[in-house]
């Protein structure tokens, strides 16, 4: 019987196993944003990977721990699971149709917050180690675990600890959370992620509110920020800091032809968002080519009398949240620094910027052997072409980790296109799961022949 | 003795039951947008105004009642009192040195919520109505009370009650309220009010909110509002709505020079604001001039995320208050109307436009004899020259009574420039109330002999 076939069976014998154990995770609320549970669900982690002989340490930051797990195989070469083990918060609690912690199987999906993200694609990583591991009676392949605490809080931590602790964590591969199935039920392969700068903009004109009657002498601080955002957007939207789109690094033809292969996603987002039509008027293809050009998102804007009825006022603060999705080689470093110059420049020096959060953007080439590998392996598993993306709508901290280390970096999942991660409800289908690890356990199998042995 | 200073002296010794008269006033809540209070105000005031055998009777409307009080004089001549009977919330409470409605009387001033806005005011006409026909022993013109209970809120019914009472409020001049002693105890006199235009603008892009990765693609309701804005008015504050200054009445030379002889107000408003500087850059007499200017003043925004830290999204509805400050001939319905067909003909044809409230703007010409009378009588009282503001900073509902009427409005009063009317500790100063029923009652006495009898 093949190795697969074996690697198959294996899994679907022991899939209750390891969806009780998703289920024992789950139920560990761990929510960074309030610190709910994140401590212990650290040591729950530590003692599911352990349990499972991989050899686990966690390392304390100035946030929550991170931990690494190793396990040794045949050869020299490291293939790196990057998981987290915290969670979004759960509410509004009253729309789930189950307690958010108190996980629940229902007609092949298991329904719990951290489902899908990301401690059921945490499991999904350990099944399929276990699974080659058993059937050949070793691993091809060296494995590391990687997993933070505060990824839904932007994981502030994570560069730093890598910088510091590079040696810990040097591999060849990694493979990343966050892979799902799209619409169609196309397995998919995404080899980027964008970048993020999150910014608060304030500012204050005087020193109280002051009755509108003086609208034509006194500063409106609405107004202000709002002429200081004319001068940073356009209404075509886009952006007007000098220099903004200097380092970004154009498509090619073949990267913009990968996304010619996936379908149409203009009727799926118009019925999912009841949209009469998209920003600039964009269709067609040009929705997804879309994703190569950074954006520059209001999150929020506040400023003066948002109650019932009229209040003749002029705002003395105003407030905008706003984030910069960043496309390679942009830095949000470097970004935040030509806004201030830019501001200063246009007589907005008044205007103050906090950096509430940033993450550089990371490529992987499409030429890369572990591309290849996934591609060819996920299309055996699905037994249908798979959907590459060169770059994702999302940020993640994977530059923070592959730049470092110089790897490359792909994301077989266990997701689906209506996961509801971040939502109520948050679900992963149990065929998903099983997909999932029999995906990366094919990658574990070949990993080693990718690469040039020392 | 003349006639003059038995009125002041009658006044004086009367001064101490017209005190109490407005702490019985001012003891009676009477918070029109919470509706707390002002039905009872409503029918102490008519009482208040009988115990005077001022004919008195109240009027309901389809909001608070208005309240006519009557008293013959001599000559066919009718001098009309507006007031309002209705006061602002007090709130925040924990900022009045004594509570809002337990008026205090300390050091020359009496502190309550309503003391000068209106209750002091409208006790301040009885008194020199009073003095007057004590004096001599009758009115030497018929006077008229007219009080609403819905100013606070915009006045929205009274309009619809002058059209429909015109003959019970027919008279051949009018006193509004509002007059105040500005900085450097000069009097002043306001011939004219600006009109309003409050609307609250609002669209909504997306049945929900999104994840922000997709904001290449996904309409972002604030920043659509924003862009609409953008059409709407300059970065310099001009206002773009085509027509928008068509019926604007730009003031004469005349009217201007009016505003030279008030102090600059400069160093006042920045002290006052803690301001840097004013409003594209306004200096000196142009902070007077500015006033003949309508404006767009943005009084709230509110889109998003506005709480701590982050959130990646892209709003769905976005909402902005506003309200135009219009001169002289502008009309509030006009402007609502170009305001629709200007966001229609730039595309924003699903932004909604809700109209709040809507005030014409009103002026009295310069050259009327009763602005004569007043500013010699106000010479007279406070013994420094009367400061003439052709036009006001603040609306009010003068265009609704003096419009059908045909008749000029002036404004002497009993505020002056630090009362906190709409703040806490509102209050006025006893010396104040003092000069303003001296003023009136001067006004009284002369008013028949400005206007031919019939």
């Amino acid at each position: 019987m093949a190795t697969e076939t074996r690697i198959d069976t294996y899994l679907e014998e022991h899939l209750a196993s390891y969806i009780d154990l998703i289920i024992r995770l789950c139920k560990q609320p761990s929510i960074s944003s309030s610190g709910e549970g994140v401590e212990q669900c650290a040591r729950l982690v530590c003692e599911v990977l352990n349990e499972h002989e991989i050899n686990t340490a966690p390392y304390q930051t100035p946030g929550f721990p991170i931990i690494i797990g190793k396990k040794e195989g045949k050869s020299k070469r490291t293939l790196l699971f990057y998981n987290h083990y915290d969670v979004q918060p759960a509410d509004p609690l009253e729309l789930w149709d189950h307690p958010p912690f108190e996980p629940a199987v229902e007609a092949g999906k298991l329904y719990a917050r951290g489902a899908r993200d990301d401690k059921g694609e945490f499991v999904s990583r350990i099944a399929a180690v276990m699974a080659v591991n058993e059937v050949l009676g070793y691993l091809p392949c060296n494995v590391k675990f990687l997993l933070e605490g505060e990824e839904e809080c932007g994981s502030p931590h994570l560069a730093d600890f890598v910088q510091n602790h590079i040696e810990d964590i040097r591999s060849d591969g990694a493979i990343w959370e966050e892979g799902y199935v799209e619409a169609g039920e196309y397995p998919t392969l995404t080899l980027g992620v964008r970048g993020i700068l999150y910014i608060e903009m304030s500012v204050q004109t005087m020193t109280a509110d002051a009755h509108s009657g003086l609208a034509h002498v006194l500063p409106n601080a609405a107004w202000r920020l709002h002429n200081a955002l004319r001068t940073i957007r356009s209404s075509d939207s886009k952006i007007l800091i000098p220099g903004f789109y200097k380092e970004v690094i154009k498509p090619d033809e073949k990267e913009k032809a990968l996304f010619d292969k996936w379908p149409d996603a203009g009727n799926l987002w118009k019925e999912q968002y009841g949209l009469m039509g998209f920003s600039d008027n964009l269709e067609g293809s040009q929705l997804r080519y879309a994703v190569f050009d950074p954006t520059c998102n209001l999150d929020g804007f506040g400023s003066g009398y948002l109650g019932y009825g009229t209040k003749t006022v002029i705002p003395s603060k105003a407030m905008a949240k706003m984030d910069f999705r960043l496309v390679p080689n942009q830095d949000p470093e470097d970004i935040v620094q030509k806004l201030r110059h830019h501001l200063n420049d246009e007589g907005f020096g008044d205007i103050e910027i906090k950096v509430l959060g940033k993450m550089n953007p990371f490529r992987t080439p499409i030429d890369d052997p572990l591309v290849d590998l996934s591609v060819r392996k996920g299309e055996e598993v699905y037994g249908k072409p798979v959907l590459i993306g060169p770059i994702a709508t999302w940020s993640s901290p994977v530059h923070a980790v592959a730049h470092p280390l110089g790897i490359p970096v792909v994301n077989p999942g266990i997701g689906y296109w209506d996961n509801r991660s971040h939502a109520p409800n948050e679900h992963i289908r149990i065929k998903d799961f099983l997909n999932g690890a029999r995906h990366i356990a094919r990658i574990i199998l070949d990993f080693d022949k990718l690469l040039p042995t020392d």
